[in-house]
């Protein structure tokens, strides 16, 4: 079968063998498959991810070996191992979290020497992590399901109580899915930034009330325009608190993931903020603790999403709660995955590029 | 008046001008003062500390006028100023919170040009914040309140639900307030680590119920054999869950305060740990967000404490629920004050030095 293939640092595409499908497996087609920003990144900081992966007593990836990418994937059902039930009839439309269960545990799919990614014509997926695509509800759309989880698990982390006002920091895929997920979790206003008018554009169409340009305005400020305290909650105040800004709480979604913008958060944050850190930075970071001190700022580092969670993304979806047609840019073959990669740096050409092998 | 004063950089003695209250203002005499690490910070990193005042929006110190130093004091009423309701006595001993009410609004104590701290023969202090001190505790006992105080508030601010295992790294002043404060919140055990003999002692008689000489083993590892969970606790675990490590959850406060630190932490923490930043590193610090990432951590910087917190702390001591009299030292005079900031380089040597102006 054919594949875009991670090896020797560059996507290239050529033939391997299709898996076949071990105990408790099933064979899938994959009908299509979303580029990540953790793609790009693993693309880029390999090594980085290998040695990371090492410290948190993760498998890491072999780089001397082939790795096919993928994990935002929507299949279709081919064929069974053994030890399967076999609810689903083979044509079945199926989404699953990128993992599979292996005669050695559970292991990761997508940033794995042994388990092929959504980049390849075919996949193994384990049956018990099946999760059949609602009726008429397009592969491409149904792909949208694991970055749509991203949002829901870091809005879930945020340990919302309902009177925060939120400012997403990047509206890049997590930042529109953590957008999409503070609307569904009903947060008003929902304040969100970043330099792109695509992506601001976007950002509105997915439930952000206000957009800032920060070459235009400043984003805190911009927020705390937009969370001033009722003055029913002024007066509500102990004593000692009411010398502070009258400010409702906030809650940070850093969904950019680039060194020095934790600090720029710390800065721009005001006192008692929460700061959910959605963003990936694989490299190393510098900060001044003491902003984080002088303002006992919260800091919570996300990854990934429980299993609940993932199937609420595709129910979400397959409901119309999300527009999820409104983040796709692109559908492109196998043999334009690493010009993807490329053509994802420009926020304004490409939010969701969709890879389906098929084509 | 005899003063301990900060100029140009050093602590010198010197006489000042005694203070005259104001409105709502109170005369008291300083009976005993404790001398903080932020103190010796502050003498060392007092650029660093106007810097972060202006960042966070505070009244920064100016440098090239005195300031008197000293947070954690127990005083004696001498005279009150006008709008005073005088209930308590002069001569009754009182604690405040280092806060002082002026016409221009709420201002801290020790840390300020204008009003004096502890490390003076007086001060001014504000009617409506004075605890008096419950009969018979001796001031330098009472002088522990602050410090105390910041304990209370770290652990409170842990969100503790019961189950967790806390790990101390650091067994400093902080560290012990920390301690003790764990030890009231019923947490056990308590694991406790400092590479300090005469520290480790003094953790195992303020609460630690297992001490780590860093040295001798990781302070991780020994956390981790404490922590493992019950039986029913593992059976009751969602699957995917089942396959990870079967520790209780982690609270670990951070209670050095030294570059570097908090990436130890990070690197040592097992998977969702919460993390309560309560030692106060002034300098920048590096540090790998791919780890908190892949372990979810959550961080919490803490400064300070609540006026409720701070009054719990002064009843915790009065009812010998802490054992004050462990953590002081020694006693000094004014004259006393520079060599003491010297002294407490050697932990082995000292843990809290009091000072007593009057001496």
């Amino acid at each position: 079968m054919r594949a875009a293939i991670f090896r020797n640092g560059e996507i290239i595409v050529d033939e391997m063998a299709e898996p076949t499908p071990g105990n408790g497996q099933v064979l899938v087609k994959t009908l299509a498959c979303g580029i990540c920003g953790s793609d790009l990144h693993a693309r880029q900081h390999a090594h980085r991810m290998v040695e990371m992966a090492r410290k948190t007593g993760r498998k890491p990836m072999d780089l001397t070996r082939d790795v096919v990418f993928g994990h935002e994937f929507c299949c279709e059902i081919v064929d069974y191992g053994p030890g399967t039930a076999r609810k689903l009839k083979p044509g079945t439309r199926v989404c699953s979290l990128p993992a599979l269960v292996t005669p050695q545990g559970i292991e990761g799919i997508g940033y794995s020497n042994d388990n092929v990614g959504g980049y390849a014509a075919a996949m193994l997926l384990s049956e018990p992590l099946l999760l059949e695509v609602p009726n008429g509800l397009a592969p491409e759309h149904a792909a949208l399901t694991e970055p749509l989880a991203v949002g829901v698990h870091a809005v879930a982390k945020a340990n919302i109580s309902g009177g925060e006002v939120p400012l997403v920091i990047g509206c890049g895929p997590v930042g529109l899915a953590v957008i999409a997920a503070l609307r569904i979790r009903g947060l008003h206003p929902i304040v969100a930034a970043d330099y792109s008018p695509a992506r601001r554009a976007l950002a509105a169409r997915l439930g952000a009330n206000i957009v800032v340009d920060p070459k235009v305005s400043q984003p805190y400020a911009t927020w705390a325009e937009h969370a001033q305290m009722s003055e029913a909650e002024k007066a509500a105040r102990p004593p000692l608190q009411a010398m502070l800004p009258a400010l409702k709480p906030a809650i940070i979604f850093e969904c950019v993931g680039v060194p020095g913008l934790l600090q720029q958060v710390y800065e721009g944050a005001p006192r008692d903020a929460r700061i959910v850190v959605v963003g990936v930075c694989m490299e190393s970071d510098k900060s001044e603790p003491m902003l984080g001190i002088m303002k006992e700022l919260n800091v919570q580092y996300v990854l990934g999403y429980t299993p609940d969670e993932f199937a609420a993304s595709l129910r979400l979806i397959a409901e119309g709660q999300v527009d999820a047609a409104a983040m796709v840019t692109a559908q492109i073959g196998i043999d334009g995955v690493a010009k993807a990669f490329a053509d994802l740096a420009n926020p304004e050409a490409h939010t969701k590029i969709i890879v389906q092998p098929w084509r």
